[in-house]
């Protein structure tokens, strides 16, 4: 039951924007797309130097033809192909997320997009109506979002496990610019510490719109209003690599979120605790297989990914019974749940289509980054969201 | 070299004001004060019912006629008596302090308040003053401030071993007023949900100052403004018991602070994590005898309490050689080191007189718990603390 | 409820043999014995330098004329004083428990002694004995059986919470002897190393009766037969330092004990994991506070100590409410009882007597040691214990 | 450095024997093997039943005709085609892994072969002859030995990073059959449970083999002798479900092995400790990413999977930078390991081949197998591994 066979139809071919040597993020990319035959890599624009693109190409099986030097190209020729690719997936510098989509989705392609969606609200919103008015799915790489105790912390939220949310504290500390990026830093440390490249919030765009979205994935709720002190803790950084923000939610709750990318000797401590009025649950993705649930009387439980009494969608997302998961198998659950939507036949034999993180998320994401901006530009003070 | 021998020179003899029936802290100053031989409970206040106060009394032992019905009787006889006490702990609601305290120092007798100091900063710079005017120790009860690691903690940052602080996340969840307090609740859940006699903050009063204590104790850095919500997330309560707080330190530092005594299914969490341009340092009560450290290159240690490296301060508050320690073993090396302030004799061989937090600490406290009202009546704009 | 008020009939007087200076299992005991004024220290024999004795004596506020020079000489004075002590601590070298034990509990003293309670069984039988025909506790100093989760454990078990006991691991892995001891170690360290005062098996005397001990507690069985290997892992030392045993139960379960002084980087891992058809229940000493339930469904609780749904005997135990507790509060939980056990005016209000660890534990402990001697030194057979 | 391009020379077809409908094994080797699309499955005997076999080759992307009835259907055709399987993995029951790797290899197949690898000695020995004499790889799936921790391990363990080895501790804990397993039970339950396809200890060739060689990987030593309890605590099994094993290595070393699939409420809990004369090693499965050190003085570190002093294997196993691995990361190391060793081009810049799991660590596990059953059936005496 658990088990999800990719079957003939599948192998879906898909391409990536970005994604070539010695890009990490493109490696996970590939391998959870195409983890269980659901995806196959076919087409690509690796590098903005076509050369280095094509060579790149090669070492991952893409026939050289097919790597393309523009997303333009890429458009052109595999929409003329009976064969051409379903999806794409953008791995590029945030300033070139909406572009890449926008070309993507006029030819037709669906798109798997890095976070954050897009360098302003205007931007997402454009690409959510152009997504809504040609049918395609526009998916943001929201991996934890496929981690079974994930689906699980929000299954429990829903079933009232811990009666209604008042208070929350989630966090996305990542130590990795701790020091100083120099100038012969990788291409990643580069254009996430140059504002033209990262969006108004490099740390909010990078970090923040995950924890963002896993507290709304979690709780259901959204935030509405945010005090935020958005800063840099390392001497001459140009982009805010430190944001702390006090949270209020639509349905009166109150919350805290810290991001940073500076927290030394961190390594991504992505995590979140939901109160409610009757108990609490607590996810962190360093030990993601577990979750802990306190009760208000003081008894505690640990839910595992492994056990039978776990939700549905839990289950559904389980890979191997017994041994630990980790952020490809997530990952992977998260292009297994595009297909899904891509697939109409495979499809038609389950009850309803997956969630996934979508255009509308990303709307969302992209307000609460200019909201907090505009406080901490404010003196921290409370300052609606915009919301879609 | 660790150990101190309470010596025929020490059973200082000591009072209690509250802390009777039913007092969860008052069964710990006893036996923190009491450990080792270094004070003697002899005399007390013990409930504002004369009888009731004399029956308990006999229960742990004070002589019936030292069981007196007022501060000021409890003053006026014992500063009559040549083995009267030298020490009063005050361990009433909030609002009692300041009196209680005023009165035993007008009498000579030295100091250990309940956290709150007072319930205003003006109170508290009162106190301060007359201590200061008649040569008193007045010592608050941050019994955390006793773990070893703590000291360690602090001796490290004091070291430099993080490197200049830069950043700070520091909490104390508590869950044991999760759910409404009814009119039948024990008499702590009672005051402390009574505006009158909880000051003008609950939750930062009983445990905002502790996190602010140990966040200035570990870090020797000042929070000089904070942005706060302050809020209760249960419903028909008149005093809050949740706060968010923004900081800023005097040295450049930001940081967030979590207070809540309505964390479902928390115990009482009170942790703190400081991060330097090197490295952080992570302490939580929960586990007291362990202290993490990471560097910024992704190593990471585990010091725990029994170890020869440590700094002589954490040695010196080491009690049990490879075995649990826990509150009352920090609370009583809090204890010793007022007797040391008190015991010149024992101090001789001493290299210099422990910290302990005192007054001004206690003022510090007060104006913090101001600021953060203020802000949160003003929209959490930032706001300023008055220091000392 | 859940207090337990000495009152003006307890201070019961009470004397140490050993504990002297640099004798941190001494602190302990004071520190234990005289928490919320349970006991009271009144004589004792602190070093076999009679001068030396009364001078630690005065450190502990002892008077000079109840400072002794030996064991004889206390019972001869204390038993002819109206006040005289009614409890003797011993906490000597193991060859000399048993001597002392019989000397005090001839005098009609009570008696507190450090464990293995003797350096044989036939010796720990004749003691045994002593204290039934003169109506006399003898105590055993197994301090972990006082903390609330030990408690705990053994009420789940009791209850059926994990069914039929089936399986058992279970552990003391000490570091404090990794490395040789040279002529100027402690005192301690000298005696543990030497056969003639450590007696059959140092490892298992010192540390095996411990586990040994909590093993029987908590699961309620008994061990019939081990096949056991002793030895020595560091190089020239004369006595074993590492015991590693297989365990028969007499329900049928079976299991496995590990124990060492010799395990370099280990404080004093205490722990066990008790598996039944339904489940299982786990307890490290390093976390004391903390009980983990698992289910054969996979479920998994964490149980605190500080919780409503605990078991009576749990929440007697219980002296921090919301609290770390430690070694020291376990350890007072264990005089206590005690001194139930000394006092029927106080038990008459008590529904039972608290159960103690006593003499017939002792012979149990004893007979496991010679069964697991005698295994190792015949090829880690099968081998019955004798038991009492 | 840390990344391995598969390159177009790679995507090695290769085969399953078994691992059809329901075998969670299986997905995890499909996956495992296609990750970064090192090997990719080509053919198949995915069931006894051919029809279903072929049924099942379809979901995973297997053209019908190279579903094959018989293992020598398999060979005979697959070694008749020039893009024919190179590697084929043995995923049935344990006693049919002798069998079909013997025909394989014969036909010039190498072979990955699921634990143990066979169900005697003797079968192994042959094996190893056939693989030896052919320059087969026979490789064995003993996956955890692909985290990069483990490998940072064996590394620290080699540098003397603990000094010599003295003693260690490991387990393989699982709860997997601590109920009765009835006859409607899935298929791999039913015949790890028979002692005809399971071989002469059912949970010594499931999880012993696993945690014998962790222990050797790790440690280097060769265990020598065992002293063990091979038993049943679920009522009514004829296999042996649960394993109590005493250890002594090749260099004087002692230890303990505990191995069950009967501990209820356990996962898969496999771990080990080992210790040395300075300190000591630990690594748990179930949080892979960390490793523990401890050091005589009482220090301690943590080390993670992503940091710059790691071991060059430990660095070279590593697949997400900041984010978890897991199980299925661990076992393609594996996979690309052997492939390494097929492709003499891709060794070509390399320093050297990496360790693999092989027919020689096979020999010894069915060595240690038949040890430990004679122990057993021999009282527990101390009995010699037969070895290589």
């Amino acid at each position: 039951m658990t088990q999800y066979y990719a079957g003939k139809a599948h192998r879906i071919p898909f391409a990536m924007i970005g994604g070539g040597f010695g890009s990490a993020v493109g490696v996970s990319h590939r391998d959870a797309a195409q983890m269980g035959g659901v995806f196959e890599l076919q087409a690509g624009v690796f590098s903005s130097d076509p050369k280095r693109g094509r060579e790149f190409g090669e070492t991952v099986g893409v026939a050289s033809q097919r790597c393309y030097a523009t997303v333009q190209e890429l458009v052109q020729h595999e929409s003329g192909r009976k064969d051409g690719v379903r999806l794409a997936t953008i791995v590029t510098p945030n300033a070139l997320h909406a572009p890449a989509a926008r070309t993507l989705m006029e030819g037709g392609i669906h798109v798997m997009c890095e976070k954050p969606m897009a360098i302003s609200r205007a931007e997402a919103v454009e690409l959510r109506s152009i997504a809504g008015q040609r049918g395609l799915v526009f998916a943001l790489a929201h991996a934890y979002s496929g981690y079974a105790m994930v689906h699980e912390a929000r299954a429990l939220v829903a079933q009232g496990a811990i009666g209604r949310v008042v208070m929350l504290q989630a966090q996305y500390a990542s130590g990795w610019a701790s020091l100083p990026i120099g100038k012969d830093a990788k291409r990643g440390a580069l254009w996430r510490t140059d504002p033209a490249q990262a969006g108004p919030s490099s740390v909010l765009g990078d970090l923040g719109t995950h924890v963002h979205h896993l507290t709304r994935f979690i709780t259901g709720l959204e935030i509405t209003e945010v005090a935020a002190e958005l800063t840099s803790i390392v001497p001459g950084r140009t982009v805010d690599d430190t944001a702390e923000i006090l949270l209020r939610f639509d349905n009166g709750a109150c919350g805290m979120m810290w991001v940073t990318m500076a927290a030394a000797g961190n390594g991504n401590e992505l995590g979140i605790k939901v109160f409610g009025e009757s108990g609490q649950i607590a996810w962190e993705q360093e030990t993601p297989d577990i979750l802990t649930i306190r009760h208000v009387d003081g008894t505690a439980e640990l839910r595992r990914r492994a056990i039978v009494t776990n939700s549905v969608s839990a289950t559904m997302a389980r890979r191997r019974p017994g041994q630990p998961e980790g952020f490809v198998d997530a990952f992977a659950n998260l292009y297994r749940n595009v297909a899904r939507h891509l697939d109409t036949q495979s499809t038609a034999c389950m009850d309803a289509l997956p969630v996934i993180p979508d255009a509308r998320d990303g709307v969302f994401g992209m307000a609460f980054i200019e909201a907090a901006v505009a406080s901490s530009s404010n003196g921290a003070a409370w300052t609606k969201i915009q919301g879609d």
